[in-house]
């Protein structure tokens, strides 16, 4: 028995050849997100490409203002020069923007959303609304039920995060080293600034001033913003590792009242979007490889700090997934879900 | 001309095979240990192979009792057992005993040593020095001079720690699954407790009781013992990545006094056996591929961390050279430094 038909949405993708893109296009795919017309859009070297959606090849076209007549909604999956210079456009057209770069978070008239948190910050957006960075996102879903529980108070955390990050180019400069024979004939670093495989690196984007990296920066601000947090401590240090796909991050948990690893351990399972795996007696934790491919920000290893009331946990979630096209989604569902989009 | 000629001494060497005992024997070499009789030694499986120390290439021997006999130094660089069962009978029979495993370390009769910081406790040796933790040493090298400058008061850290670090089986085992086409390829876990390759994995050795590695505990006591700081505050969590050689470690580190960023680099700087590898402006920092095979531990990132007085900072070691074998030979030259093999 048929329902009434649900309107369906034309949606452009800008970037949708990216390692982000791609992934985007397959989670609007699984979540049945009612795409009515879809558009791939990139930049000029990738016009003439063809992606997959449902059944269809279609051809990528460029990522320009007039692409976006008629688009109800366009995600930005893309550098953040190229959002803003689009994103304005596409607004101007009527488009909602969903935008994965870094070039609006900030922007106190731009919602910065992980919709499990701050859905209802959506409802104040005036054309476009951020979606953090990957390393923010599995960070923040690990945190707000630790944050309900009892109260945040300052956190510490170390994270190592997967070369997908970088997007595509960071994927293949890690493969180009691994494969080459040994490490003296490896292709030299270009995407990151040391040698990433058979080693870890320090320093993910580029440094800032003030001697930290531009993603430890970010870490900081996105989590206070998302959280509503404005004077949260946050201390941060952020390491690429040689992994393809899948941030991890240690954290230190300070709260308001004492929380026993228990009432962490069950606030943690019970928040949508969390999954605890954690019991050392059977060797259980999550790592970068169980997460690759999954939604879920996956937690293990929560026990007390030894001389302290803090909390220790470990954190991974899949950085292209939930800490980019799935939340990008979720944010997009969210916007349907409160009617905002006529 | 020559001068009177230096005493040499009997050297066995416990474990000769292993990843840290074939590093020993180059360590001996390169810094000229005053070795008269080298007697490589291992368990029944290893007995027939054959170590090249010098110009010669030496037959390994079974570890017995026996085979200390007339010995003056025994270096330990294999099981825990081996040396609970073994380096008593070495004492008995006159050696001084180096142990590099954990079953000596936090006997209240036994030094444990890295000669920068504590060399002086060697003189109340009772036959067994314990040589620290590979993780412990790079930590304390680090430590030591920012406690000198400032008072150290608490240390959150996170180590990101090597394959060799669980000796040639680790390095084996990350060989096998990287050398595998896929994933589902490769050979299935048994040194680690997840696999290693294209991963990380939050847990280094096993678990105890209390949800904390048996490598978490280390760093906390040994660093207590060494540092003679007996309430330090160490918070810690140690992961395993896929790195063949070069344990890394980010600390957050507390001091009495405050110091500044500027001042933790010059203290660090001019501390023996530690180098400071610290210039964001150029992207300079150190990296485990930088470490390996060197003796220095390396620093960088040092900065001030944003929400309180602490600094940040980045270290790597060589696990197997400061963090092994080199720090055991370091402590048999302290030793005889101190005229305490007659």
């Amino acid at each position: 028995m048929a329902g009434p038909k649900q309107r369906e949405y034309v949606v452009a993708a800008v970037g949708a050849t990216g390692a982000v893109g791609e992934v985007l296009l397959r989670v609007l795919e699984e979540r049945r997100f009612p795409v009515g017309e879809l558009r791939p859009l990139a930049s000029e070297r990738s016009v003439g490409s063809r992606v997959r959606f449902r059944d269809q090849e279609l051809a990528v076209e460029l990522a320009r203002p007039q692409a976006f007549d008629g688009a109800d909604f366009v995600f930005f999956a893309a550098t953040g020069s190229l959002s803003k210079e689009l994103a304005p456009e596409a607004v101007r057209r009527g488009a909602i923007v969903i935008d994965k770069s870094s070039t609006w978070r900030l922007q106190d008239e731009v919602p910065l959303v992980v919709p499990e948190i701050n859905g209802a910050a959506v409802e104040k957006h005036s054309g476009i609304i951020a979606c953090p960075n990957c390393t923010t996102i599995g960070f923040v879903m690990a945190l707000e039920p630790l944050h309900r529980a009892a109260g945040l108070k300052s956190v510490v955390v170390t994270t190592l995060q997967a070369v997908s990050g970088a997007g595509r180019p960071g994927i293949d400069e890690l493969k180009a080293q691994l494969a080459a024979p040994t490490r003296a004939e490896a292709p030299e670093p270009t995407v990151f600034k040391a040698p990433i495989a058979h080693n870890v690196v320090p320093l993910c984007e580029h440094f800032l001033e003030n001697g930290y990296s531009s993603e430890e920066m970010k870490l900081l601000h996105e989590t206070r913003k998302i959280m509503g947090l404005a004077n949260l401590e946050v201390s941060m240090s952020c390491v690429r590792v040689p992994v393809p796909v899948g941030h991890a991050a240690t954290m230190l948990v300070e709260t308001e009242r004492t929380l026993s690893p228990e009432a962490a351990r069950a606030a943690l399972a019970a928040f949508p979007g969390v999954e605890l795996i954690d019991d050392p007696s059977t060797n259980r934790f999550p790592t970068p490889a169980d997460v690759e491919g999954r939604d879920e920000v996956l937690v293990g290893r929560v026990r007390r700090d030894l001389g302290s009331d803090r909390i220790w946990l470990w954190q991974v979630s899949d950085n292209l997934r939930k800490g980019a096209a799935t939340n990008a989604v979720q944010i997009a569902e969210e916007v349907l879900r409160r009617g905002l989009c006529e």
